[in-house]
């Protein structure tokens, strides 16, 4: 077995014990990326000589840190001091930033091993497409906007990478992609240094190979309650299992996905139990693109002010209003947002966690159309956390996951479920 | 007269007529900058040259901004491409990032000459307080976090700069040195590149010395409705006269401000009713507070981590949770925010504006204390509007403000009312 087929979790361990380095799984890394990269195209950036010395240099510190000697992929609309972040837009090819993001100094501070820039819709928003490929299928996408990062982790790349999520950019990439994701609560991870889309929905979210490995990422953030892990199994644990408002546009295999994954815990011993969410929350995937667009007017304006003619024109759309969205739309929006949030935790702890749908279906083919945000949206808007766990293969043979999905501040929490359900959900 | 002597809508109407180039007053404002900056040391970097070149620039542009020509400071927490931006951090000293902040690149690109940083009290935080001193009694604070550019627009060096606010570091330095300031709506100025404490509550501002100059900044940011302003006298205007939860707070002085102001208005044709906002009201200040200690958390991580012996104590205080903000705290906050934003934006258009302190009195003495942001916070996490106005001195001759209120998205609307209520408010 190769460093590089090792989760994070493993890896970190093997450099605990000393007998694996930060430098031999750089490497190793490496050579993987050189072997995959001209099908997969994950990055923007890579500097190999540069990633072995932060892994040398990492090999070298007195104190070992929670993410020590593990490679980590930086999706390229966050900062990064040593490398450029373009943000896939022309406006900012080689963008040279004085400082790293909040959350790649944490991870670095932590003894990560920057690695490299990875492919995103431009802004993580809109106009320009990744290159990258899904590495199941060549001929499909990832998902987007975190095309590179979930490519990079679910093809054995790095064993973890940084997404972003504003409407559904983290989770579905890792259904796509068969790899774990989380979009922790909004507002736990800094966003400084990411490009901003939406203050309300911009959050920054990661990928591992398992829920472990999200973990340390988590711990690495201070997430609340991280410290004192539960070891649960799934026998008890009460599933709220929930098609959702958007159930009607999911394909026969997402809706196959939702089914097994609950047939599976059901097997296991966990209690599942149809759950159908009040009213309020048919709205919220409406309220969630009045957000996403009115607060995108502001968003782009300096980039549409700027360099009208290198901005794409999606930019110039959001910043002219392209939707009509009027301030009080926007208000009806944010108010409901706050009441659904309410109400969501409340659902809290007669169950353990909701199981949903985490995209509409295997990820479709081209470029072009990374995929509907449309099951994980509203879940951003919530402000909730949410991990992405893999389930079934397609039609196609690609991956479909689902999503367990807790109240705000219910990380740690949610992890635990994630543990102790991903291997029965994976099958 | 000399060019500094004008407001930032005065100067911007003579470089229209061609009376004056962006060069002259950008001449202008750096001998003025020149003469006081030894007693007021406003700034923490300025470049004579490089402002002249910039203004340069300025009067060769073919099409003629919003803010043509206006020297315009940056408070340094506030990311310039030209500039370094130190935060007044050991840790930044001399940090060069490689783009303009959201709202610098939104100014620069509306014609505004960025001619220096200011200083600010340590990442608009906490820590290390500015060394500016306030322009009209140099033994006093100019108050914080905004302290440079509140002092550099209230002493004649720049007709315009921006602030931010999280608690009330820009509308209590208005008060303090006796100029306007503007806190908008939350999150219609994109924060981006401004150093981040709360994403709840962080807010960019600006100061002019006159509601006209607020405007510009406003017009610049597309402000809803800005393009179609009203024409108002005060009289029939429909004034809250609301003293506040923390009224008990109120030194003399801002107790006679308050009054004075709302004389003044009745006196001019205002209909001014006296306001008691209703009891959920009373625990916004409380909740601001957990909101920023809850949000402080994160928001220092990565410095804490990086470089845990060049950072200020006060600021591993909030990444170690000093106060203890639980999240249940946090979502009880959040929760009841929620709900008073809703129900103050209910109380319009019964009134025109909401009338309250802008700050608890006189700027103090000396350096250490900026001031209680208790006037403030409440408004800042309730995401609604602020324009502070000039009124009264205090027993030592010091400025002491008034603020007008509005409802969230209000913004256009509030500065409306600013220009017809400010001449009558300032007496």
């Amino acid at each position: 077995m190769e460093p590089w087929q090792l989760s994070a979790a493993e890896a970190a361990g093997r450099i605990k014990a000393g007998t694996l380095t930060a430098e031999a799984l750089t490497r190793s890394c490496l050579e993987r990326i050189a072997e995959r990269e001209p099908v997969v195209k994950a990055f923007t950036y890579l500097d190999p000589l540069l990633a072995l010395n932060s892994a040398r240099r990492v090999d070298k510190g007195y104190e070992p840190g929670i993410l020590h000697g593990l490679p980590f992929a930086v999706k390229d609309m966050i900062d990064t001091a040593d490398m450029p972040t373009s943000h896939n837009s022309p406006l900012y090819e080689g963008l040279r930033q004085g400082r790293d993001a909040a959350c790649v100094g944490v991870a670095r501070a932590e003894g990560a091993v920057i690695i490299g820039k990875t492919d995103t819709v431009e802004f993580a928003a809109a106009g320009r497409r990744a290159l990258t490929r899904n590495p199941h299928d060549p001929t499909r996408t990832p998902g987007g906007s975190s095309s590179g990062s979930a490519a990079a982790v679910a093809d054995g790349m790095v064993p973890l990478a940084f997404g972003t999520q504003t409407g559904g950019s983290t989770i579905r990439p890792a259904s796509f992609c068969g790899v774990h994701g989380m979009k922790p609560t909004h507002g736990v991870v800094n966003t400084e240094g990411a490009k901003r889309y939406s203050h309300t929905l911009d959050t920054i979210g990661w990928y591992g190979r398992t829920p472990a490995d999200l973990r340390l990422v988590a711990q690495a953030f201070r997430f609340y309650g991280i410290d004192n892990p539960r070891a649960l199994t799934p026998t008890g644990l009460r599933i709220a299992l929930c098609p959702g408002p958007n159930w009607a546009l999911a394909a026969p295999e997402a809706r196959e996905a939702l089914a097994t994954a609950g047939k599976r815990l059901e097997a296991a011993g966990a209690i599942v139990e149809d759950f159908t969410l009040p009213p309020p929350f048919g709205e919220v995937t409406e309220a969630q693109l009045a957000v996403l667009y009115g607060e995108g007017r502001g968003a782009f304006l300096a980039e549409a002010l700027t360099d009208p003619g290198r901005l794409h024109d999606d930019f110039h759309d959001r910043v002219n209003n392209f939707q009509g969205v009027s301030p009080q739309r926007m208000l009806w929006a944010y108010d409901l947002a706050a009441e659904c949030r309410k109400l969501f935790d409340g659902f809290f702890p007669r169950f353990d966690a909701v199981l949903t749908p985490a995209a509409a279906g295997e990820a479709p083919v081209g470029r072009q159309d990374t995929g509907n945000p449309v099951f994980n949206s509203m879940w951003t808007l919530l402000h909730v956390p949410c991990i992405g766990i893999p389930c079934i293969k397609g039609p196609n043979g690609m991956p479909v996951g689902v999503q367990i999905v807790g109240p705000r501040f219910g990380d740690a929490e949610l992890l635990d479920v994630a543990e102790a359900v991903s291997p029965v959900i994976m099958g």
